[in-house]
């Protein structure tokens, strides 16, 4: 294992935005031979000035390695891409690094497992600036044989490149699970952001406020997990009806201070919708009885 | 001062819910002289049984104590409560521990300056096990002199007892800023926690992959206030057109899970917005422009 992560690779990296570029920058740090291929061909010239072999095709960038990495903004982009190169691919091994739900990532390997191409589900679960990092996590899954063929060569993506399991769905399910916290915690923090703006308060000056509360929220992870497991919401310290008077609040204050109350609206309507499935009497845990149901109200 | 927090002190609650409850606990803990009154008298059972005096009525209860806090579900409640014992409260402190809007806050600040009756709106930012900690965080505003001098008894109810200014809804302010930040990152992680339930995942084996991505969020908090405070979102390393993308995959798939969209739906609305005003090459920041306008679309 030792030697065989020093030994350089080919690899083909599919798609130069800001995170296939920071990929190919990675693999060509790690001091693997590495190929490039964007629609837009400029985004390739910065990485051949750090070594990186630009392939004016698709095509060409596929015949270049056995490993094949591609990372653009969705598998409809992914699929035009690939798919006319499918005789080109087989027997070589394709790792989507783009993030779509579970069920693309699972229709995709369908695809492959019918072209006669191995293939890989993941998802870059850091920024830009994080990959390639040792604390940097990224998230497989699909054929095990395949990841452990290639983790001396994808670990250059990141110090924490976990395995996940066989269903190649798996890595996007946790990755969305992870980007809908990601991206609605910060969205909730934008909203509280506007709101003190509008009322002429400085952010920054709120800064340790937030920490507080976000750090106060993170402590309940852990007992929301086991809540939502067994689907057990003891009401003894807060109750949902309460808290569902108290979003209200959120409501009423974004709108006197003129700005949009979806954010806390939606949030209100899990709440809403638990109460009135009789959860209003339970802790807060509970509202996910709001959230379980399709219904929207 | 050291000796004047010694000094025990009457004070009187108002509202003996779960809150109501541990802020009395907290007096008595601390010696003072607890009065305490609630709708349901049987609340105050087992504060007697710790040393509190139960009073009949709520004149009763404003007469044995100079300080008076009230901590009920919302100000109109509150209204109810306080209203027919203006003249009793005139010259007295009232405070409110009770969660509501800076408007109403404001409103209330104003009825009682025009009672005589000296008025603190505060908020207790921290559940109910941690009232009286060390690190318990209550915001209060309103007159200076008058929090100067509940200072030694009103800091029993939390170490980090802040006064935040003249303004009485600054408390409110911040209050729903930070309740706005925890409602609804926790609600968002009930939302991922209940796709991982119904792909049949238990929350619990997701819980250091959702600990990692919310410590993440919270490294964003610097600078997206600094970039809210300015209006000034680079796009360098990603773009609220990609994220608007990524966003609209956590809604499909929470819909080909079964559960409810309204979380991801309302968050995508933001960053959708923001793109439609001209933000989709700013950074994730510049989401915020979708949230400073009331346009719902
Ligand atoms: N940036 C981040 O912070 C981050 C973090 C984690 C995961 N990700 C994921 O990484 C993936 C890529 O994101 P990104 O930040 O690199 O996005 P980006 O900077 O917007 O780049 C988009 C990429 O997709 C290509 N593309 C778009 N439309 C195309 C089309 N019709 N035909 C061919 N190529 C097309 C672009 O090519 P052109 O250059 O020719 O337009 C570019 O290579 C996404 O799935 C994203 O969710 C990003
Ligand atoms: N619990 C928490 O974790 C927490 C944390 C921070 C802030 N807070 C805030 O603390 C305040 C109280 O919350 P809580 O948890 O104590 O709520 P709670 O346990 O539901 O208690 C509600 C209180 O309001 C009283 N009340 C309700 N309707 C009334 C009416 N029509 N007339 C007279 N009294 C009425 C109740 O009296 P009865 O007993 O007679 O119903 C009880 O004293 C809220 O503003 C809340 O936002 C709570």
């Amino acid at each position: 294992m030792e030697e065989n992560h020093k030994t350089p690779q080919n690899v083909t990296v599919l798609g130069l935005g800001a995170m296939g570029s920071a990929l190919a920058k990675a693999f060509l740090k790690a001091g693997h031979r590495t190929t490039v291929w964007n629609r837009s061909a400029d985004k390739a010239v910065p990485l051949v000035e750090k070594g990186a072999v630009a392939a004016a095709t698709v095509s060409e960038a596929v015949a270049a390695s056995e490993l094949v990495v591609i990372c653009v903004l969705n598998y409809e982009i992914l699929e035009k891409i690939v798919k006319p190169v499918a005789d080109e691919l087989q027997g070589k091994t394709l790792v989507s690094l783009t993030n779509d739900t579970p069920a693309k990532a699972r229709q995709m390997a369908s695809w492959a497992q019918a072209e006669g191409i191995d293939y890989l589900d993941g998802s870059v679960l850091v920024p830009v600036p994080e990959v390639g990092q040792p604390d940097a996590l990224l998230l497989y899954s699909g054929p095990r044989h395949i990841f452990d063929k290639y983790f001396p060569v994808l670990r250059a993506l990141g110090g924490k490149s976990t395995y996940l399991g066989e269903d190649p769905g798996h890595a996007a399910l946790y990755d969305i699970a992870m980007m809908n916290i990601f991206y609605t915690s910060l969205t909730g923090v934008l909203h509280s952001y506007a709101l003190l703006n509008a009322e002429g308060e400085r952010a920054e000056e709120f800064l340790p406020f937030g920490r507080q509360v976000l750090a106060l929220a993170g402590s309940f992870l852990e007992n929301f997990a086991k809540s939502a497991d067994k689907k057990h919401y003891p009401g003894d310290l807060d109750n949902i009806t309460m808290e569902a008077a108290g979003i209200a609040h959120i409501v009423h204050a974004s709108r006197d201070a003129g700005i949009n109350v979806s954010i806390p609206e939606a949030v209100k309507g899990a709440f809403d919708r638990a109460v009135k499935a009789g959860f209003g009497a339970n802790g807060m845990p509970g509202a996910i009885e709001g959230i379980r149901a399709p219904e929207k109200n």
